[in-house]
């Protein structure tokens, strides 16, 4: 069976959890204690390089990173429209993907890490640059129901744990009817769950 | 034709420069004034609401952003190679893509960017955030040849730029054997073109 090495409060893996949900595949959580520190040790660098979480294995294909695993699933378990293969819609996916990794994580994830685990970043920095994302999103989610494509792909899979979360690093959301628009869409896909600390958009 | 909007000091515009050489695809640079703002203009926000460039326009494809732009490259003019689509290589290549937004781009370029245009970032915060990618990398490339799939990909056109660039901020390269020999083989690719501040690495 599939095994997920795993953290309950990482944005970053439950990216993975909502989509082996909406997927409906099985898999097993195996915990990583990072505030033990657990994610530095050796047997888990030997998984992951990077002494990170999230961490699939799945067979002999082991992946690091909630992008690659991402795109791991979708194309191993996805039936195609989650990561379109022709050259402008999957270039839109990779479009939010970056957004995802950049002023999200950034931004918007590092706001909340100041907040909620007290980690050194800078707090006003990481907010305005999360709230330069923000603004780019739901601006193109004005006349669209989803990032790219025209259907759910992982994009929005990608881009919706730290936005939902943007209230735990102080980031209103409420200025932003678009994309609780769209938070509310993704929150109705069959299959999915949430996660401790995402408010009650509904 | 294709059009690149550009900055020659890029490191981003870059990636694209060099795939679009590789692929010996023609284009047309349109270079984007940075220092004069006109990134920040309605005429380019209109490109690209994050006021950034690269931008591609192909036709009616307009994309942004570098990872976005490799993909599209790779999947509209490459021979598949460079970005393969089984799930475990595919897998492979988003990993690095991740390394390459991630500690590549939020470690060695911010150091650069402090160091060549004088940009606010924690120097110090983001040489060591980028130490930690060039360690994973170097580790990775000792008994690799490429970053993903055992081939040149857009894995190793994304990573490379600011690997290279690394000791305009002040980052030293000496210790990693690997790289060297890895940036070294980047550099002997047919069609390879490089980009001023990348040193002589022969």
């Amino acid at each position: 069976m599939i095994k997920l090495y795993d953290s309950p409060l990482s944005g970053n893996a439950y990216k993975v959890r909502l989509f082996l949900a909406l997927l409906d595949v099985e898999y097993q959580k195996m915990p990583v204690d990072l505030r033990a520190g657990d994610n530095r040790k050796a047997e888990h660098l030997a998984r992951n390089p990077r002494g990170q979480i999230p961490v699939l294995e799945d067979g002999e294909a082991i992946v690091w990173d909630s992008q690659a695993i991402l795109v791991y699933l979708a194309r191993r378990y996805g039936d195609g429209a989650w990561l379109p293969l022709d050259p402008a819609p999957m270039a839109e996916v990779a479009q939010w993907l970056a957004v995802s990794e950049n002023e999200l994580l950034f931004g918007l994830a590092r706001a909340r890490a100041v907040k909620k685990f007290g980690r050194e970043f800078d707090l006003k920095a990481s907010q305005e640059y999360g709230k330069s994302g923000l603004k780019v999103l739901d601006a193109h989610l004005k006349n669209r129901q989803w990032l790219a494509a025209g259907q759910p792909t992982i994009a929005d899979i990608a881009c919706y744990p730290y936005v939902a979360l943007a209230p735990e690093g102080e980031i209103t959301l409420a200025n932003r009817p678009n994309l609780l628009r769209w938070i509310r869409r993704v929150q109705s896909l069959p299959g999915y769950v949430g996660m401790e600390g995402i408010a009650d958009y509904g």
